[in-house]
């Protein structure tokens, strides 16, 4: 909404206290999971509201949010739409700073839900309050464990992980649903993940410029339908030194005459956004699981990079995956690095008599003469110590045969050198989910497709700032 | 090599006896491997050679091919380069029909390798005798459970489940670990999977027509560095009905330099085959996942379809996922079918009041109205009913609250209906694994992303043939 209002963000995430009207007793309703998130994670006071219990799980219960004992500066509300008004004028008599209403049923269903929209708009305009929604999931925040959701509880089954990636969310089931995949899945923790449904007064633009000073965030990933406000928006993006991911649902003619029935959105034509976004440096993503692999890629390195960079070398145990890379890096922009004398001394150390050495660094045959430990130790001083290379893909293969690679010791030696590391990743199911359980928790990121690892690194690698402006990110192709 | 031979491909895939020769007792060598598969897959007699055993795991064994027992119909040979002529030679006086040759430092190695290479290339010319390889990892049959190939013996870990895509891949290793992956991961079986190395004689023609007549392929996928005949390669894809996929490795300039290195291939230009390929029907991909994803959807529809396609219902949980989809079909030249007067009415029974009926077709609203059961049974009969609707992709949410989604009933209503369904798949890991491998057991295409669904669909809506011309596969951007 308006500017003046975007301080006042900061009751969404820390509040004091948080009444939920529409608490319930019944585990079939979406309350039921807010009061039990709410339970499971959040600190401080927490108070039910719903006239028809005087008593729930507890506590006492009460009629109206004028009823509910301080401090509260947050109201979950999840109670049919006709019945939010009163409630939320409730919140303003009591000046409550932040309002989330999470129940469906406004401008998304046509005339009637529009005006109660509306209405809610209204009350904002004459009001200090800040609306969150309606039509919308909350917010989750891993960091600090505060679901304020009716997302599933069996988010809290896998421990929640925390991460730095944020995530704003045009859409409820979605960020709920692919956050429990995210979650179980254990490739990434989340900072913040915030669903906003049809944006009466919060939108993206107050969302963005909270995440790009909350000090829990390093990328920010969107998935949004529509922008409110395009100038205010691209202001944003060209201020942040932080990475943002966008991904735009609607970009199609089909596909805006569907986000019209789903929040309402009137999208923006995807070509006139194009080049804007691209001038302020956000990176655009075409599907969900992209946003996020580009989204915790960027959160590794989120500083613009200070020196050239695009010069990869890539060692790998197969020499076809070698030149699919090169295939790769051609369309994103990347190139091999010339190897240094020096490299190539040390490579020619563990390679048979009979083969070249290049790059891609093909290690198969190394392997067989040298050992794994030593043809992997050689070829990783030797891409370290170049300063000819700016960056390193690794592919692993983890099988059957004791195909050991020191995760630890080659993310530490390409750290002290400054070399950004990404793995491709091929292997026996458990052995490579152990893998990439250990690389999530060091801090590199491992892939399962080839393109996306090529894509991630460019995204990375095109970061550089130079006398000001930023090199094009070449990824999206809609 | 020369057509006058290719029928006699068999004795690669169903010899009647097999001699290996350098197997070992060394658990390091690949050799070793190779028996280890042996034993346990193949039926057939089984022979080591090697002049500095007389017995082997219980076994005589054989200084020579020309002193082993019959019956013998294939050769495989596992020494050092310098050694395997005069093996291949012995092969030729015994009148051997099959030599598979895994060992690595032919052509691939520079000039001397480059001349050993040639002088297997004579004999071939100059006997009835076919040579597969050098330089590659065999074969492997997970119909039949021959494994001709040092693949490393966790291979039988997972099982080796069978299915009926075929595979070509101009490389070893990662032929052999891309299996492993594969397998391991359970969402796809195979058939044969051929890895061909530096094609001295066997080569993807070879391969290619012989897998089009094999009863045990219903799809042929190929990751090749070079085409050695491209007009027969051309001739064998356009009178093929079985579906084939392409991954052409060095379409890049810095890739075809890798290439020229990994197995010494002189890659086409990518460019002046990019049409001809398409003409032939060819569907082409980018990276090694994408081919499989491609391979496995149209082995379930291999056959081209007879009628007018392309309209499809998008049936999901997340107007969100619905949006992304259009976008997503948009690209890939799909439609969005306009629903019927009948579905529509079917849907009206499930839907709140508000909610207008649209395609895509966002069940969310009415699973909480109507349950989950009603809501997706309607919905399935809407669609499957509807003669606009030529395909259907279902997106599924399997979370902590109990979605249960009945996947054998939605997949027989819709094969009665005669429409291919996909699945786009959200959900806690343990919970999606079984339904993955429970959809794959089915027979229908799961994916975990969706652009990755929608590009599968549309490579099997594109099979459609028109007065004998091919509809254009709008896939691959390289």
């Amino acid at each position: 909404m308006s500017n003046r209002k975007s301080n006042e963000m900061e009751c969404f995430f820390k509040p004091k206290g948080i009444a939920l009207v529409g608490a319930t007793a019944n585990p079939n309703k979406g309350a039921f999971s807010i009061w039990h998130n709410l339970k499971t994670g959040f600190r401080g006071p927490i108070y039910p509201v719903n006239p028809r219990y005087t008593e729930l799980d507890g506590q006492p219960c009460y009629s109206s949010v004028r009823d509910v004992p301080d401090p509260v500066e947050l109201v979950i509300v999840f109670v049919p739409a006709p019945m939010v008004l009163p409630v939320v004028r409730d919140c303003v008599d009591r000046g409550i700073p932040g309002v989330i209403i999470e129940s469906a049923g406004f401008a998304e269903t046509g005339e009637t839900g529009k005006k109660l929209q509306d209405e809610l708009t209204e009350i904002v305009r004459e009001s200090d309050i800040r609306i969150w929604g309606p039509n919308c999931m909350g917010v989750v925040d891993a960091v600090s464990r505060h679901v304020f959701s009716f997302v599933s509880p069996a988010i809290w089954d896998d421990g929640l992980p925390a991460g730095d990636v944020s995530l704003v969310v045009q859409s409820g089931m979605l960020s709920g649903g692919f956050l429990i995949d995210l979650m179980s899945h254990g490739i990434m923790g989340v900072s913040k993940v915030c669903s906003i449904g049809n944006k009466a007064d919060v939108d993206e633009c107050d969302l963005l410029e909270y995440l790009i000073k909350d000090s829990d965030t390093r990328a920010i990933c969107l998935y949004i339908e529509s922008i409110k406000d395009g100038r205010r928006f691209l202001h944003a993006c060209r201020s942040s030194r932080k990475p943002i991911v966008l991904l735009q649902g609607g970009k199609s003619e089909k596909g805006a005459v569907a986000a019209m029935s789903h929040t309402a959105s009137l999208s923006g034509n995807g070509a006139v956004w194009s080049g804007a976004m691209d001038q302020a440096g956000v990176v655009r993503a075409d599907d969900f699981n992209q946003m996020m692999d580009l989204g915790r890629s960027l959160a590794i390195h989120p500083e613009p990079l200070e020196r050239e960079t695009g010069r990869v070398a890539v060692v790998t145990f197969s020499g076809a995956a070698g030149i699919v890379s090169a295939d790769f890096m051609d369309r994103y922009g990347l190139e091999l690095a010339d190897l240094s004398e020096n490299a190539r001394k040390l490579l020619k150390g563990v390679y048979p008599e009979w083969m070249p050495v290049s790059n891609p660094i093909d290690l198969w045959p190394a392997i067989e003469r040298s050992g794994i430990e030593r043809a992997y130790g050689e070829a990783i001083r030797a891409v370290c110590d170049d300063s000819g290379v700016d960056a390193v893909l690794f592919h692993i293969f983890l099988g059957g045969l004791a195909l050991k690679f020191n995760l630890q010791s080659a993310i530490e030696a390409a750290r002290a050198a400054g070399k950004p590391t990404f793995f491709w990743l091929l292997g026996k199911k458990d052995i490579a989910e152990a893998f990439q359980k250990e690389a999530r928790d060091l801090g590199v990121p491992v892939f399962r497709e080839l393109s996306r690892a090529v894509e991630c690194m460019a995204a990375v690698l095109s970061r550089k700032r130079k006398k000001g402006v930023l090199f094009k990110y070449p990824g999206s192709e809609f």
